[in-house]
């Protein structure tokens, strides 16, 4: 039984992350913090979490975190860089749902970011917490910086064909679909229902920050520069990310059966990403509320360009489930412990 | 570890049963019947069930279903009540989801499901499923007839104060609102997204089957034949069920404070009624997908009349989970095992 | 042609009068403020507008409006009656789509909107713009208060029948629903996508502002104080309110086709009041985007309870479609002018 | 005046054509044909028509249809082709909203479409009803084929570029989104709001009958054979497309603000072409309900990749609405007569 932390726990990825972790057996939940909700029960903010937790939000404070085993930051881009080196000073894991450690160039981080990082020495040791990448470097990390949804969803619809050299690196696109849970638990215009109900459209077309975490990722596998156009959208949903990927088949003579079988045998051990079977379309309420992430290929008309289609939850695979895979992993748990749960349907 | 069956696994409430069991200890699901799909694996139909579940779909057997423990039907009216018997002579006990023994009195039944009942000589023994009243003859039971979703949110709203005999049992009013789910999953018009979506409408305003179930058992409560008005509506969302019930004090030295006390000890035992503080407004969402019931009281202007909000997953403990509760019943398991999910936020 | 001016253009009702009268030809849109927005052009904010409307929103200015012949007001409750009584001594007429000069009783609106009344002096000389009601009031008018959107769906369900003294007054019971644009284009969390989508609940349970509003109609036209247990609810859906009324007939001998006849001859020369055949169920999309009520009448079980379904556009009937035939009244326009749109189906 | 039939009124094309025909004012509706509701009021079935309407559906028969000046068919494909030849004959004018008379090649069209083309001799006459590219051949026009909608929204987006040939004919990519009224109004599983709603998937990505339209148009633009890759995909909502198009621009010396001139160039005189600022991102709800397309331009991260985005209604600019538009070209009407509803905000 570990002592666990939650920094920021009002937003939509520290909710689902208390969703969790509330029945995760490793797991007591020590502290959630929230400055706005301190003093409240954390029950009385999610009735959907009575009877299973037992917490009063409380004001951030490192040494009450510094007493758990492990501390998640579920806070807007900005604030894990200001405590993490303390926590882990303390002997405290540190898993990071915000993108302060996501990118290894600091410089990078800024250009996107819009503020200079606040600790840039802890970039290179930080983990970014793809298991299906990075597994051996997590189980021995102190600091994972866990994914963004929509690199999540991309990076593994891309990674096989790059590892293999499959495809045509200098020209991939990245159609992304996600429901509006995505922009987080924050009073805005934008996201209120009668301004994304009914209604669909794409946004930051011209770049969007999770473009140099996926090229990061897709440079690695490909052990290349890679060119990525990436456009992500808005469904009039609450949850789900939808990755259309399209690629050019480097050498015609592999044919999309050989494919599928790459990608079987890619994810064949992995607990959390699921190949369907050829020509599928997989539909994101199918992982709504799992860890999972399915994926089915196309080539169509038999053509030159290939088609992949790759969906999670945002806010599970996207976020709160990834972090969990990663705490199981970082503490010897099973990997999937806590993680059972599957999508509703309807 | 029993054997289960499910008759009818294709509707909502057959794979809401799969979500459920398939994660459950005790079970292992054995047989699925579905007559159109025989021969396909569930999975396959069902791909948010992928990796829990080995089973195909086959035609409906009585042999095969007689080796089971249990048998869910998950059917439309009047199928159950063609099988049962058979079922229950090979000492299988029978959990039925459809209306087919949910009315004590035949001639009732016939008039609201427009059809001879093929079985009356088992509606004395049925048990009506709702632990919350019958928790000692469900343990014995053979047979039970798992209530309907609106059934169950108006009697569990209605009941702490029938039984003690707090209101005017003449004018009672149930204006309750459904997902579509409810409608089941049937190639219908009625039920398109194009017909439901951004849309809201009362309907069979007039008189809705659930009525004489609901009078039934209200009239039980009361010990008095109650006068009920119930009006339906569609909500164009997928899951939940909120009724918001009305009711004239009749001692008006009752305060709301009395009542919720009255409400809280009622349910103290009850592991899925929740009664939230004082003046609260549950939401669907936060029982989506799961088993509970979440009840506030409000008394507005401190007037004579009272306010019930009572809110439920029409699927599971409008359906498949209340059939699981009543199945953990009859076998001896823990009343809640296997329904311990979270509703998800957001 | 008339000039027309519009206080608080970048809100729900704003917006709408703007597509409303951007089509009205009788009128020129002058001036349209926007605090906030000063400086932009009103279809940059609003595109479905380009191409109708070539305005740019101006901070509010009292000179600026005085040259209009009528200004609405589409502001939060407290700003319409700090600036009214200069426009009309200015001779600009006025149409206030918000609270302020609704009550005839400025205590009792002290009492529910938390704020002194500014100018109670115009209280008794501002019209109730319910245009069924006060149709030769309104024509004369110069200060018209436009009704609330759910004291237009309860009022124009209860009237006929109040009018006639067919029902109990002291058990009314108005259980509404609305589309979450009824709370306004305000950055909230409440009314986010992610917190109202696929949930429904109760709100205001206990009391809402729109009860004594309600009231002071229902009691001048049952010449009598009513007694009203009014419950809102919020729909995941952007627009539509759906009323459904209950009241105990209080003449056992008047049948359900008396009362249909009643009401169809009640609103026979109403072009916005649309009484449905007996036993229909108004469905709110069917009057999306228009300015119709749409309303139907069920008896159930032939007993003594009255069920009225009444459905309206929230910002149409609701809001700025009915300040439009407000408008049209006061400047001897067709009463229907501007206001032909039909719903979308689907 | 001219009279107006429409074969298969009581689909979502049909309903459509009716709402915006209703108020047209050289229109009068005199023939709406339904087998299923021969014998209905057309307001009965469609409520938000009541008032504006006063035909009965009547059995299709040709007699009654030749009296009309033109016929709308909209109708599901395989119906057009076997009735408008007779129609032709008695000089009445056809308005194909199907896909009968959409390819030129017969052989094509029986591949994509799986049965023989009953009538290939009228291919060759019939005019593809785009009015941006063949408004005069339109006007002359006795048989019109009405384009589709994923055909509208891409080609319109694509057009300026190829007429330039100024991008990679070899590369197309479409992205497409839909909603679910393009799959019409069938009792059918897979559009449910329960199998539709809160979630979001691709379909047909392997090949999808509009591929060959869309070509069809693109290489006539391009005079060249262009290699497009098309992806359909599902939006929980009702109406609306938003098509995503990823194009090489071949000649990097020109610049975004070229090519966006270009397209204002292109499309300056077309009524219904709406050419938004650089860098804007068109929103579906802004076109709802009118006959509107309106197109976004931007360049990520100043790349070789050009992203189009292309926004209609799939009812209105996607079907309908263009049918009316070629109607009022074919009888020298102005070509936005019946067409200036403004879409819905919120």
């Amino acid at each position: 039984m570990i002592q666990t932390g939650i920094v920021g726990g009002t937003g939509y990825t520290g909710v689902e992350l208390l969703r969790i972790l509330a029945l995760h057996k490793e797991v007591e939940i020590k502290v959630v913090t929230s400055r706005t909700d301190a003093g409240t029960r954390v029950d009385a903010l999610y009735p959907n979490l009575r009877g299973v937790i037992d917490v009063v939000f409380s004001a951030p404070d490192v040494d009450a975190l510094a007493d758990c085993d492990v501390v998640f930051f579920a806070t807007p881009n900005g604030t894990a860089m200001q405590i993490a080196k303390a926590l882990l000073e303390h002997g405290v894991k540190v898993i990071d749902l915000s993108a302060d450690f996501r990118l290894t160039d600091a410089e990078e981080w800024t250009k996107w970011y819009g503020m200079e990082h606040a600790c840039p020495e802890l970039l290179a040791e930080a983990v970014y917490g793809l298991p299906e990448v990075n597994r051996d470097a997590i189980k021995k990390a102190r600091l994972v910086a866990n994914p963004g949804c929509y690199p999540t969803s991309v990076q593994l619809g891309f990674l096989p064909l790059l590892e293999q050299g499959l495809i045509d690196v200098n020209h991939l696109i990245a159609d992304v679909k996600s429901g509006v849970s995505g922009a987080g638990r924050k009073a805005e215009l934008a996201t209120l229902m009668s301004e994304t109900g009914e209604s669909f459209k794409a946004y930051s077309a011209s770049g969007h920050r999770h473009l140099p975490e996926i090229t990061q990722g897709l440079n690695a596998a490909a052990k290349n520069k890679v060119g990525l156009t990436f456009v992500p959208h808005l469904v009039p949903m609450i949850r789900g990310i939808h990755a259309t990927l399209y690629a050019q088949i480097s050498h015609n003579k592999t044919s999309l059966d050989e494919i599928q079988a790459l990608f079987e045998q890619r994810y064949a051990d992995e607990l959390f990403v699921d190949v369907l079977p050829i020509n599928s379309h997989p539909d994101t309420r199918n992982v709504k509320g799992s860890n999972k992430c399915q994926i089915a290929l196309h080539q169509p008309q038999g053509g030159n360009t290939l088609v992949i289609l790759s969906v999670i939850d945002n806010l599970v695979k996207g976020a709160a489930g990834q972090a969990v895979q990663n705490m199981n992993l970082m503490f010897g748990f099973p990997e999937d412990q806590g993680l059972h749960t599957l999508a509703l349907y309807p």
